[in-house]
């Protein structure tokens, strides 16, 4: 059996919840193994204090699945070129993309999402919608899935998008018995977005 | 204004989302500052190949909130008893005890829930609450709270548990922000565990 990394890509100010709801449902998975990157490697920190140790992007493993988190540590890596650039080479050698929060705005800023159905966080959405030329944004959408992009809506959404991965890709039990481990109640269906309200009363920026 | 210290303890084998699922709720309480701890300090692991920084338990601050995580690294840890002499200091010391999945094994087993109700995960039950002598663990309960001490059930019941003494201590209001900040659909109820059946019925062990 081969062995299916999935990447994780850390910046400094990554959204702990983005990562780590995904990984608790993907480190599930027998045929995957975990690896966690940075550009450069070594510990990476957010605003909860703590932590992560990495490897540098150099050591991603091609062919994968990529996992890009939100926070605010998006906004300064949004205007960062030399990182959308190794950004934009990781989802090209990648086989699927899964996004959480504001990791879309990246993958868009990447000019990734270019003619694709896509989500972001609610609170963050006329920032995060800014990017990509011609993206589909889709304002109710607790996930998005379009060709080898899973996009996810704010943080706790990004759980729900990686059990939702696993149930098409690995069958509905497999992602009912990892969220009956987790204890966890899943949102199954991708439209029901308490949050998107929120958008359509135009409140936020 | 005082900072109350929230501190983590974290253990080779530790469940994540345990973890950063209160971390991702705590981290928003602007009044307290989080800090990330294990009995030696330096980088701590868990079966999803990740590992944190930590800083030994002698510098943990006493009178502050205590969060204990579950995870297969509590099975070792049971049986430790330098380690819970450990862990019943730092609970005396401490204002408050929050502990999520098998980490309510962990305070039975070094003495701190005697004559109180508490709860554990759900597919670890006979397991965890072999542990104290006159403990009255909860099958049907998300979260208890009994004293100082909030035990939750497994893994993401922690989040909700989170939410509830943020509810008790600083309000509603500012639970229900930081629960809207999440995108996260909160259980406010402790009474509603639909993970409970499974005890019920006799399966787990």
């Amino acid at each position: 059996m081969n062995t299916i990394p999935i990447n994780v890509l850390l910046f400094e100010g990554f959204e702990p919840l983005d990562v780590f709801g995904p990984v608790e449902v993907l480190g599930d998975l027998e045929d995957c193994r975990l690896g966690y990157f940075s550009i450069q490697g070594g510990l990476v920190g957010c605003r909860q204090l703590f932590e992560v140790s990495t490897r540098p992007f150099s050591k991603v493993s091609a062919g994968g699945i990529l996992l890009i988190p939100g926070g605010m540590g998006t906004r300064p890596l949004s205007g960062d070129d030399s990182w959308l650039a190794r950004l934009r080479q990781l989802v090209e050698e990648s086989e699927t993309v899964l996004s959480v929060c504001t990791g879309s705005a990246l993958l868009a800023a990447a000019a990734c999402l270019e003619g694709r159905r896509a989500t972001t966080n609610k609170r963050s959405w006329t920032w995060a919608t800014s990017f990509g030329r011609e993206v589909f944004w889709q304002p109710r959408a607790r996930w998005v899935a379009d060709g080898k992009f899973w996009t996810a809506s704010g943080v706790s959404a990004g759980t729900d998008m990686a059990l939702a991965f696993v149930r098409e890709r690995w069958g509905h039990e497999k992602a009912k018995a990892i969220a009956a481990r987790m204890e966890y109640i899943a949102h199954e269906r991708a439209e029901d977005d308490p949050f998107a309200v929120q958008i359509l009363q135009g409140q936020p920026g």
